[in-house]
This record gives C-alpha cells, sequence and structure tokens, in this order.
C-alpha cells in the first residue's frame, strides 16, 4: 500500500548521465532521462511501437529513441518520430510529472495534473554553505514501510548496529512520539554517558575529546509519503545536547528517502548531512563508507523479517511504546492512500 | 500458440552423439537419441516406471535404458525389458514423429499418425556443393514469435545492430509484403549506397572492392510454422542487385528455425548458407562468430520486450508497414492453429 | 503429506553450537538453540515484536536474543525480557518438544501434548563401543517420499551407483517385503558374487581378500515416520552370509532419517554404522567421503524425477515387486496421516 499522488525520489543525476534508466516506482515501469534543455524527463517505459522498454535506447539531442526500430519519445508522451513514418496517430504513453531538485530527482507517479512542484520537500540543508552532504541508495527487498518502522524505532540500533551506533543506553531511554500536522516526530535524549565509535570517531574528526562524558540525541520525524529525517548527535556532556554551541558538539541529520518499487520492495535513498567539518571532504567520504556499512546490516533483517511476515499475513504485532513512531506513520500513510482512493 | 502438428528443429545431431538429449518442445517434455541402426528416435522424457526422465540414462545397443532402475525403453514407447520383470503390460509412453535431414534432427510434437516426413521443409542450398553453412542455436527467453515479427522486420537492424549490419538507409527504405500460398514475403531494396561494416569484411573476403558503391537487399520469407529464410547481400552498384552475377556480389541466406520450448520461450536455430568462397572454412567460421555476436544483441532486446508484454497482456500495439510481415505471419499461425484445434 | 506428531531429526549438534539454527521442518519455520543448561530448545522462529525470524539474533546466558530490538525468547515460547518493556502481557509464540539424543536433535513438529520422548528411535548401535558411525547432510529439493522409495528399492544401485555400490546381481535377486507392525522390510540376498568396489575396499580394511567370492545382503527396514535403515554387507562365500562370524564379513547400517522440509523437499540425514574396524578413525573418514559421493548421485535423478511428477500430479505410477518396500511404506504413512488428521 503506498500514495500515488506523492513526491519520491526516483533517481540521483548521476543515474541519467548518459543512458535512460529504466526503474519500477509504486509498481510502474518508469524511463527516465535528460530532455533537450537538460530538464529531467519520465515517460512509461514501453514503446508504443511493439513494446520493448524505452530504457534500452538511447538519447539524441533530448529525443528518447527506442533501441528497437528507433521511435521517438518525446518527454510528454508523444512520439515525435519514427523513420519512414507518419507518426501523428500513434498513442501516447503515459509521462510523469518529474523534477531535479536538492540533489535529487522526483518522481509523482500518481495524476499528473494534481502534481506541484513546490510540494517537493526541501531538505533543512538545501543550499546552506555550512551543511555537508554525502550519500548513497540501496535496493531492500521489504515493503518500505517496514524500512519506516526501523527507522522511528532506533532501539534496534543497540542489537543490528551493535559495533558502531549502538548501545545499551538507547533501549534505556524511553522515546516520546509526538504527532502534529501529519508529521510523526519521536525524540530519545540519552545524557551523560560514552559515545559509541561511530560517534566517538565524529568527535574526534570535530577536534572533540572522544572518551569525554556526552549527552547524545535521536530526533526521527516522519513525514508522508515516506521520508525520514533524523537529527542525530553527542555534545560535550552537560552542554546543552542538541542546543549546544557549534564548538561543543558534532550534529548530523541522517537523511532517508524511501520510494516503494512493488508492494515488498523499495529503493531506499540515503545519506547524512552534517554541520561540522563541512569541508573536510576525506570526512564526508569516510562518514559516507561507514553509513553504507551500517545500513547495510539492517537489510539482512529487514528482508527476512519481509519473508516471515508475507508467511503470515494476517498475524497481529505488538506495538510497543517504542513502535508508536512507526504505527502513527502507518496510520497517517492509510489515511492519505484511503483519501486518495475514494477521491478517484 | 504454437502448432502441434508441424516439423520443427529439435536439436542438431552432435547433440545426441551419446548421451541421449533431454528437450521441452511446445510444452512436452521429450527425450531424443539414436536407435538400434542409428536412426533418431524421440519419446517421452517419462519413464513408465516411476517417472524418472529418460534423458539422465544412457543408451545401450540403440535401447534407451532408464539410469534409476534400468528399464529398457524401446523408439516406439514401448519398454523391451526390465532386469527381472514381465514387461509386456507395462503402459507404453508416447513416441514422437522424428527425423533427420539437412543437418538437423526434426520433431513432429502432435499426432505422429498426421506427419509425412516429406513435408520437411528442404532448404534451397540443401546438399549443394556450391553453397557453404554454419551456424549454431540460441536459448531465448521470449514467444517464437516476437523472433518472428524481429526477423520479418528488418528495419532493427539500424538500432540493435547499428555496428555490424545496421544502416540508415534499411529505415528510409519501404519495405514490400505479400502473401501467397501461406508464405509471408517483405522484401527491401537500397540502392547506391555504402556497405555496412559485416558486409565490407563479407566484399573483402569475396575479393571486391569494399568502400565501392553497393546495392543490398533482404527478402524475409516466413513459412509456417516458424520459419524464416532471408535472401540478404549486396551487389557492386548497377550490377542487378539479387540478380547480379555471382562475381560482382556477395549474396547469403540467413537461416533461422525457431522452435517454441513453452509459450514464452524458444529454441532458436540460426545459420548462415552463403554462395561465395564456399570452400573457406575459416571464412565460415569467423561468418558464424559474427552472426552469433548479431544475434546475441537480439536477446536482451526481446526478452525485456516479453517481459514488458506480459505485465499487460491486453495491450494493443501498433501494426506499421514495417511490421507487416510479422503481422501476416501471426495471421496465417492463428488460422493453422484454429484448424488444428478444431479437427481435434 | 507427512505426519506432524512423530520424531523427526532437526539438525546435529553441531549446527547449533554457538548461533542459533533456523530450520523449516513439516512447513514450519522453527529456531533451534540450546538453553540455559545447554539443554535444546526449539520456538517458532518469529519474534512476537514485529515478526523478525529468531534465528537472526544471538544466545546469551540461554536465552534466545531476538537481533532486531532484544526481545528476549524463552524455551517455552514466552518473552523473559525487553529493554524497558513489561513483557507479562506479550502473547507466547509456539515451542516445540525437542530433545538431543543418539547424536542428533530430534523435534517433534506437532501437538508437544503427544509427544514422548521415549517414543525417538533408538538405533541399534546407539551408545555401543563395538560399532563406529560417521554421516552428514543434504538437502534435497524432492518429496521425501521419493527418498523412502529409493532407499527401500535399492535396484537402483546397479545404474545410479554403477561404479562404487552397483552391480547387476542385484537386478537379477529378487527382493522379498514383509510388512509387520508397522515396519517394512525388504530383503535381498546375492550369494557367490564378486564385490563390487565399495565392498573390496571395505573387505580390505577389514584383512579379507577383496577378490574372493562373497555372499551379499541388504535388508531395509523402514518405519514411521521416514526412517530407513539399511543392514549391507558381504561376507565370504558360504560363511552364513548376514550370520556370518565376525572375522569372515564386512557389516555394516546405512542410517537414514529423513526430515520433510516442505511438500517437495527434505533434510536427508545420512550415515554408515559399522561393525568391523571400529576404532580406525581415517577408515570413518574415507566411508563417509565415499558414501557423501554415492548419495549425491541420487539427487540429480530425484530432484528431477520430482520435477517431471509435478508436472503430471494425476499419473499413475508402476508399482511392481521391487517397489513393493515403498509402496507399503507409503500405505503406512497415509495410514497414519489419516489418522492424525481425523483426531485433530
Amino acid at each position: 500500500m503506498f500514495l500515488l499522488n506523492a513526491w519520491y525520489v526516483a533517481c540521483t543525476p548521476d543515474e541519467i548521465k548518459e543512458k535512460p534508466l529504466g526503474r519500477t516506482i509504486c509498481d510502474q515501469r518508469i524511463c527516465f532521462y535528460r530532455g533537450v534543455k537538460g530538464q529531467v524527463a519520465a515517460v512509461e517505459d514501453f514503446c508504443p511501437h511493439r513494446g520493448a522498454p524505452l530504457s534500452l535506447g538511447t538519447v539524441k539531442e533530448g529525443k528518447l529513441v527506442c533501441g528497437y526500430h528507433g521511435l521517438q519519445m518525446g518527454c510528454d508522451g508523444k512520439t515525435i518520430a519514427m523513420p519512414a513514418q507518419r507518426v501523428k496517430a500513434f498513442p501516447a504513453i503515459r509521462s510523469y510529472a518529474v523534477m531535479e531538485r536538492y540533489g535529487y530527482i522526483w518522481v509523482w507517479p500518481g495524476d499528473a495534473g494534481q502534481a506541484n512542484f513546490k510540494d517537493i520537500p526541501k531538505p533543512s540543508w538545501a543550499g546552506r554553505d555550512d551543511w555537508s552532504f554525502g550519500g548513497g541508495m540501496f535496493h531492500f527487498k521489504c515493503d518500505y514501510r517496514l524500512l519506516i518502522d526501523n527507522l522511528m524505532d532506533l532501539s534496534h540500533e543497540t542489537y543490528v548496529h551493535s559495533t558502531s551506533i549502538g548501545q545499551q543506553e538507547i533501549d534505556e531511554a524511553v522515546p516520546e512520539t509526538v504527532v502534529q500536522d501529519d508529521i510523526v516526530t519521536t525524540t530519545r535524549h540519552m545524557f551523560n554517558i560514552e559515545a559509541p565509535p561511530f560517534w566517538k570517531d565524529a568527535m574526534l574528526s570535530n577536534k572533540l575529546d572522544p572518551v569525554a562524558k556526552i549527552d547524545r540525541w535521536q530526533i526521527c520525524r516522519f513525514e508522508a509519503p515516506s521520508n525520514v529525517m533524523i537529527d542525530v548527535g553527542v555534545a560535550l556532556e552537560g552542554c546543552g545536547a542538541f542546543d549546544a554551541s557549534a564548538d561543543k558538539k558534532v550534529s548530523s541529520i541522517v537523511v532517508d528517502f524511501i520510494t516503494p518499487e512493488t508492494g515488498t520492495s523499495c529503493w531506499y535513498f540515503w545519506g547524512m548531512a552534517r554541520h561540522f567539518q563541512v569541508d573536510d571532504v576525506a570526512l564526508t567520504q569516510s562518514i559516507r563508507e561507514g553509513q553504507q556499512s551500517i545500513f547495510e546490516e539492517d537489510r539482512e533483517v529487514l528482508e527476512r523479517q519481509q519473508q516471515n511476515l508475507l508467511l503470515q499475513p494476517e498475524r497481529k504485532l505488538l506495538k510497543l511504546n517504542i513502535d508508536s513512531g512507526g504505527v502513527h506513520a502507518r496510520r497517517i500513510i492509510d489515511r492519505l492512500c484511503k483519501k486518495e482512493t475514494t477521491h478517484e
């Protein structure tokens, strides 16, 4: 179950540099490429001639050329030309609202008439020189909502990521979940503790004493359709935690844009935006590699959890206080999906 | 959808040299081997004893011996013997009309009583010293009719085979399709053009100037159930094209015998018969390798096209003039299949 | 079709040394591990919190800790603890009757209330110093009953294992099948023959002349749910065969505990217990390797037989005298399954 009338991250700009990209999003096969002026285009990945995937073709002067018989497709899903053919009466294929913004290509898999570019969520660090960003993409064979659950309940860090960001104190700190205006926020604070390995490294890179006692925070924020931004960081103990001055803390945002592929698989665009040592390119790279290893640890748990749930689709799961963020996120998704279906 | 009462190429003689061969043809699992006098035999690949595939067994003095418990099967599907057993009452398994001819093993997957060896299609070059042949076999995960479409519309060469046999002039030359006596012929002529790389090589090997202007022809001929023979070649410009004298041209026949495995997969027996430098064994080999690379390029397009079509089975495709050959071939197949079903 | 209220071999002790083991038995996903005092435990492989497989977790002081959020599961399927949670009201998951005995971990996939440890079948050599045992495990993609058929009709050795234990005389010796008290025994004797390679090696290792004429026996014994013990061996000709004195023979028991995974796959715990040169560790190892190679030969036949049968589920197979052991074994299984279903 997923919203169709919503903006999802489809890909990153480097994925459509030269060749078109075929990617299934919300059960729809879409071909992404750059049109005449370099603007992003997205059309159904189906040549109206004989049904070959257009993504196997090429882009020639901004026109998508089918790799089978040379039909030239336009960004609007209308055939522009085909060798020795009149194409006016060719049936149009579907085109999608699509936009490049904030380092991503965004697509609206639903009714393009309802798409508004202003609704593309602007990350708080976007366009700011005092922030750096690094990230990547994974394909997970699980319902995108299992990943939302995962990100809204970070108590799993202690078990799944025990050697990097996990620590017993996460489990012991009771999280608080608040819902306001279809945004779910789950907050957890830990005071006067030792930093786990990942944060020790971060402190060191920001010239803080890695063995000093710290206060740690995790503020997970879900917004429909499936975006989870998480304020994370540690500050020297007693300096105000999240509100400590910049020289007393290391502070980042874990970025999670999750795009359903099918009902049981998703594209996971992850990354970390940070507010310290922003010009240190090597640091960006080392954080990116660390985060990649950590998020890779989630894969087996989530994919095997998915397999277990598919075998017993009716079985009820527990909804504990730690699950509150995910539970509320699902309720919002359910309500919006119902609204979308009713309106159509 | 495929005809059952028809001759299909099942395999090549080298595939049943020592061990029996198990191959699914038209959804039927068949075991091919050589009987007592070396003649080809084909029986159901199912031992009547416990259902093991007979193709896992051995051939002993022309008898097919089951590799599980030693049942000896005869070419007629009747059990000959089994250790310490009386086999008279054993149920027969199905046997198939089968024949070795023209370098292939042919099978009739339908009612053997209707099979007539005279109907096995004789290639025009068969048994002629002034022709040479080289070929191979592919397994394609697509409906065999997608491959017929492909071969009856060579405008795809410009896109799928752009570095070997493709050239813009193919697209520009309007093809002509004629149907007569259940045979579909699609003809395309190109005059006063430059030869593409594959044909330049062929000209050179036949001592013609590879950069000379040429006339090129493609005469695709479909015959039920699924045979496509294509006259192809180039002649020095103005010398009569297809009808030019032998020293002014390079002339071949692209051979395509296509055998359905299932509704969405097929065995593709391809090759090239040529009418020049017939004694040049190295040339036969290099043409075979070139053709193999070229036909391998079709695989991804056809298999991905198949996947796209399976997701939208009801969606109508275009039927342009270039598709006329394939469209008429499908009509003939449809009519013959209907006739076959009605008669049964 | 398989019995649920029965003891099956689930795994060997070395499979649950450190990490828990997830294994599907009779269509049920089960997590095996060692509890507080080292005793074996088996619970549903499904965390009641969010459905993650418990087998991905760890065992900590005999408690199974979920690898996702740290829920601690007890051997009885009741949650012991979870960080910062009250777990009393957590729903229990299923636990299974399980026991370590005779070198195996046994599980009762049905109603634990009906399980009686006394019913775990005691191998005749268990705990005896004058016997040695070596074995292994395979996963076969076939109905466990195809493997029972295979083991109750050793005439397949001549064809499937022609280079090791097969010989023409097996086929020629008519077997005798007796059913008593739900135990099926199929016996075959061969007199005054030459030993096949495997047994020549065994004779040599027991200081017998490998080229001497021998008497050979095979006594296959099926017991529900799916255990097949086979007395096999050779004795110097005329010395009493199976009853010959120890210095005149080599005598073993082929051990086959077969555990259904699903309706079309099984776990095959095989081995050989022998009554000669019991202290020769190198001999145990070389017999184990030989047996592994031999049983590996059965895999392709059985898996391909399974595929053939799935395509024609209604097709009747032959039931010859050599199949009598398997046929009677299946009748017993059918009857017990029917009884089990009726009682539930």
